[in-house]
């Protein structure tokens, strides 16, 4: 029997799993009309900004792919790479409508299991998280499986053949990956920022108050930016780290074996991952550290799975020769962990740096933008050590000082090893959302004080695990960029003199590539200010226009404000898009291969560096802002809260923007490189 | 006769052209007695910082000198490394202490030079300028050339041995470089953020106002870090691309001639700027943009003299064969006008970035940070652009398609050419503080109208010129380090597939490499945090013990700020200084070579996009505020005002502490990698 049936099982086992805990979910009770009237609101907008992202998208692709066929006219790449760029494409936005599906029917029935006990709505919302995670890696494995099938046949069996081909296949998912997560991005963060610029600071009413008319799509955007957007972003990095890791594979001499071991992973890690879900409940009255807890032990039994059991695999796979494989593996896995860990210290309010940034808003706004992009900034060390630490290991214990590409290979294993549980840790990130619309839920339909307070403390732990949940997305895009870059380097065969340091095509790669995450993020920064501007102009038409509005007699046009959101992100999601995709294109054609090498590494680099700066800045503003409404510094309404809501406000566009989609920036570019590779040798300049 | 003597003679124009314009400006009265007891006051703080900087900075010098005479011990090089290393920081702190002296003698005398008229005001300002701008330029290449001298009848003509040993020699410099901007830099931010957080933003007493205590610290930063601090940064840049391409002349096989040329280039320079500065005068009453044009008019006409005349000296040396040699030159110059002038346009307010910038402070402090932060990234996309075709146009101009190190030397010398009109970019740039320190002094003393007007006139074009001036500073830095990091890979002598990027050592090294301005720029950042927060403590004591204050009737006690900023600053220098100094060692004893070779790469492409970001932001919110001072938006006092000031209060850190540094970081590291290459070759781990 062929080997990968397994990870076709694996796939399906995922697939069934992520129905089943849908089915349970849906089968819960939404609770009163009110909920479902709001919860309603929210899903319409919802569904209504993906239908239209995903048609603006498709004109993208369907561009796209005829440009594609024109490159297989010209012999440049195989008539599959068309096919796979769209069917991929459909894939990755059929796992972000499922995720968002899921999430929007499961904020309403969250606040009604939260009038039950603290522990249904975990369950539920959780279930929630754990339906998109599995979907995740379902559909991404699924996608793999299916494709591998069908060049097994094709190509009789040749795993060069198939391994070069599917290296070419993440493309459709990493531009679906980086409209989600711009649009989302964009959509959700025009809404906050525009939300709290007139409703909290001129209006003085609450955040999620009912008669903010832009609260509806403030909670519409936590579904399209941080559920599916997120999604978007990992599904890309698991299948970029599965197809470049087979990819390397050939070039190692591991062969059908080395090219199947990581989809084999995968599937361990979804039985993992499955098992893990289990752990996940907590007593009633909880605290938020045992919330968290919980959280934690169902990632750490999967982890731990993984671990185990791929002893077994990588040795009865490629045989005990190939240990330093296994190693890999836990260190990708390792890593990981320990900068979810590190996210966690730096942005939470239960320790010291963000606590400091608390005290310095005392001293006004400028202090607090000061101090947070400092800590931001400081808190790169770590990861980036860690980081570098995790490919180090990977490369030499996989036997790199005999060659680079077996070490290379190690490398990608790593990401594979790190990504395999994602199942479960998108799990508890995905479920960030659900509980912050349960929150708004349960605000805006004016529930007991004491659901509410479960609500909060299950929207607190969310804060948690969504930068958490950030250090593992920018982690695993760093490693699976990394694993692409070698993947590319190996496929265009430059000779070493060319692949120089010195070499000043390559070094001026470099310095484009670390200049392009900074441009990016400059755009969608912009792009969020833009839309927010017309947010706050419109909720201040509405104040002004519809009489009744603030005493609650009149209801507020939600509508427009969606609709604003909606038309804005689509319309500026488009330039740093663009950026994204032609920018291998360009430089590959001024500079040659040498020079696409270059910047993909120096965007990987900076790209990396400036998100977990961007993400921990973001995180750690936040939180110190929740912090001073705890009641430190003088509480709500005093001048530091008010310095604190300026960081806050400024880290909206770091943490949920421009910083996470950095991650995709850095995986389109090495991917639209693998695939443009021979176009870029045949015509390049220099 | 030896070629050389040329070079020595260039040198000696510079100082006497210096001595002769420093006695040009001490001639003129100091005006009142009011003037002369205030701008006594900014000279003894001044003083006082300079000269504990000095004995701290001779401790650190003391010990690094004896671990280098053990590494002679060792063999790891030449005797001449330790005697060089302190000489070169001792010629570093006497520019600095020159060009300090000058500006805190042409404050005052500018004043009253306004009280008499525009153009009388411009030229004191400008001469003190000139002075700085020569002394640098003058003691560079005096440094060098003495050296050379030495050497020369040492190794008895040898030139390689001449060129490897004075590729050593630009360390004493880097060190005094990084502790007079970083030191400088704290104390003149956290001076002035002090000073505004409490006088403006708390008391409403307006800027230089005589009754904020932190006021006179403010005027003495101005001139030890704008002043000092800049000329370090500079006087590094002008050594090290010398030294840099003279290395790289051997290797490129040019011989005596190919390391003479540029020490021969810089001679030219300096003939060049002696002669643009006696176009430097305006018209009485003339405009904002006369008054630049005039200072344009002298940088041009120097500019112009070393593009024709160059061609003569390198077809002249080098023969008509390297003619390509000439045009690296020209690309450096064009390169540095380029990046001046794009900065200008991004920073100034009479162009549309910095407008719309301030028009988003109306909706308040938040939109004010996101899109000063948004321009700033944007802002990164062209000089990276204008360095990397000027790097590749003097690479293969140079010959570099048939070896790399011919190549490399062309991009060396287009450092050179960049840098050669030092003399005369410096003194428009050295200006700035001495307008700006003239501007405060007549505030305080209370001079007539017309005088304020013409100070502000001249102020106001010294922001301008202190950006053109970060703008030509990055630039130069860049292509500096390039020129290091090529002579660095020149000394190790690692074989290619080292040298590939698929090695992970090197690879990783990038990933240091690039978060390390990062970490940097948060110690740097934090450091003016802390050392503002001492002066706000310290202000508003003052504000409530000693009375009369407000009314006039007290002085404040001016002597406790700038003890309090001398202090902060001396200390917090530390940590970023060694943090600069130890990490190529630390990375090269870990990854070796090529991570150090990755490291350094890594750091001057990240810190040149950071730095650029961060000097363009910095000066985009300052001249926001200022757009909106002159009556826009509802002017001073008006809520966009704040939003704006809030701004400018951060990007103060931004452009004269964190960003400028940068520079320094970058070329310290690749200098300190060269010095401990043969230790680091002898000693690595991987």
């Amino acid at each position: 029997m062929n080997i990968m049936y397994l990870a076709l099982i694996g796939a399906l086992i995922a697939l069934v799993f992520a129905a089943v805990t849908a089915s349970g979910v849906m089968k819960k009770s939404e609770g009163s009309e009110k909920i479902k009237k709001i919860a309603g609101a929210i899903k319409k907008g919802a569904n209504a900004y993906l239908k239209r992202q995903y048609k603006s998208v498709a004109i993208f692709f369907i561009i796209v792919t005829i440009l594609l066929f024109i490159m297989v006219a010209f012999g440049f790449m195989s008539f599959f790479v068309p096919i796979a760029f769209f069917v991929g494409g459909v894939f990755s936005a059929m796992a972000g409508f499922i995720g968002m599906k899921i999430a929007t029917a499961a904020n309403s029935r969250t606040v009604n299991g939260a009038t039950k006990s603290l522990n249904s709505a975990l369950r539920v919302s959780f279930s929630s998280g754990a339906v998109m995670g599995m979907t995740v890696v379902g559909l991404g494995l699924l996608y793999l499986t299916i494709w591998y099938f069908i060049l097994n046949a094709y190509y009789a069996g040749d795993s060069a053949q198939i391994a070069s081909n599917m290296l070419m296949f993440g493309m459709g998912a990493s531009c679906m990956a980086l409209f989600a997560r711009v649009g989302g991005g964009i959509f959700t963060k025009a809404a906050d920022v525009g939300a709290d610029l007139v409703g909290k600071v001129e209006a003085g009413i609450p955040e999620d108050d009912p008669r903010n008319p832009a609260t509806i799509a403030d909670n519409v955007g936590d579904n399209v930016g941080d559920v599916a957007g997120m999604g978007a972003d990992l599904y890309e990095s698991y299948v970029g780290s599965i197809i470049s890791s087979g990819a390397l594979a050939i070039a190692a001499g591991l062969g059908a074996n080395g090219l199947a071991l990581p989809m084999i992973l995968a599937a361990l890690g979804i039985v993992a991952s499955v098992i893990g879900t289990f752990f996940v409940r907590t007593k009633e009255n909880a605290s938020q550290k045992s919330l968290l807890s919980a959280l934690h032990k169902g990632v750490y039994i999967a982890a731990a799975i993984v671990a185990v059991v791929s002893f077994f695999v990588v040795t009865g796979m490629l045989g005990m020769e190939n240990i330093g494989v296994y190693f890999a593996i836990i260190s990708g896995l390792v890593a990981g962990i320990v900068i979810g860990y590190y996210t966690e210290y730096v942005t939470s309010d239960h320790f010291k740096p963000t606590q400091t940034l608390a005290d310095s808003a005392v001293t006004g706004p400028a202090t607090t933008i000061i101090n947070g992009f400092a800590l931001g900034m400081k808190s790169t060390a770590i990861p980036v050590i860690v980081v570098v630490a995790s490919v180090l290991i990977s490369y030499f214990a996989s036997g790199g000082a005999n060659g680079f590409d077996v070490g290379l290979y190690g490398v990608a294993i790593s990401a594979v090893g790190m990504l395999s549980t994602l199942g479960i840790t998108l799990a508890t990130d995905a479920y960030g959302p659900v509980a912050d619309n349960a929150g708004g839920l349960a605000e805006m339909s004016g529930q007991e004080e004491i659901v509410r307070e479960r609500t909060d403390a299950l929207d607190s732990l969310g804060n948690t695990t969504a930068a958490t949940g950030k250090g593992f997305a920018i982690g695993s895009a760093a490693l699976t960029a990394l694993a692409l870059i070698a993947a590319f380097a190996d496929q265009v065969k430059l000779d070493v003199s060319n692949l120089s340091l010195l070499n000043p095509t390559l070094l001026m790669g470099i310095f484009i590539g670390a200049m392009l995450p900074f441009l990016f993020s400059a755009l969608t920064m912009s792009a969020v200010g833009t839309a927010a501007q017309k947010i706050v102009v419109e909720v201040r038409r509405q104040f002004k226009h519809i009489k009744g509005i603030m005493t609650g007699e009149a209801e507020p046009d939600y509508e427009s404000c969606v609709d604003i959101c909606t038309k804005s992100a689509l319309h500026l999601m488009l330039a740093p898009a663009i950026l994204g995709f032609v920018s291998p294109i360009i430089v590959g054609v001024v500079l040659g291969a040498s020079g696409v090498i270059g910047m993909l590494a120096g965007a990987t680099a900076s790209g990396f560096v400036l998100a977990v700066m961007m993400a921990n800045s973001g995180g750690a503003w936040d939180n110190a802002k929740k912090y001073i409404e705890g009641g430190k510094h003088g509480g709500k309404g005093s001048e530091a809260h008010k310095a604190a809501v300026v960081g806050d406000t400024v880290g909206d566009p770091f943490k949920d923007t421009s910083g996470p989609s950095i991650n995709i920036l850095i995986k389109l570019m090495s991917m639209v490189a693998v695939v443009f590779a021979s176009f870029i040798m045949s015509v390049s300049i220099l």
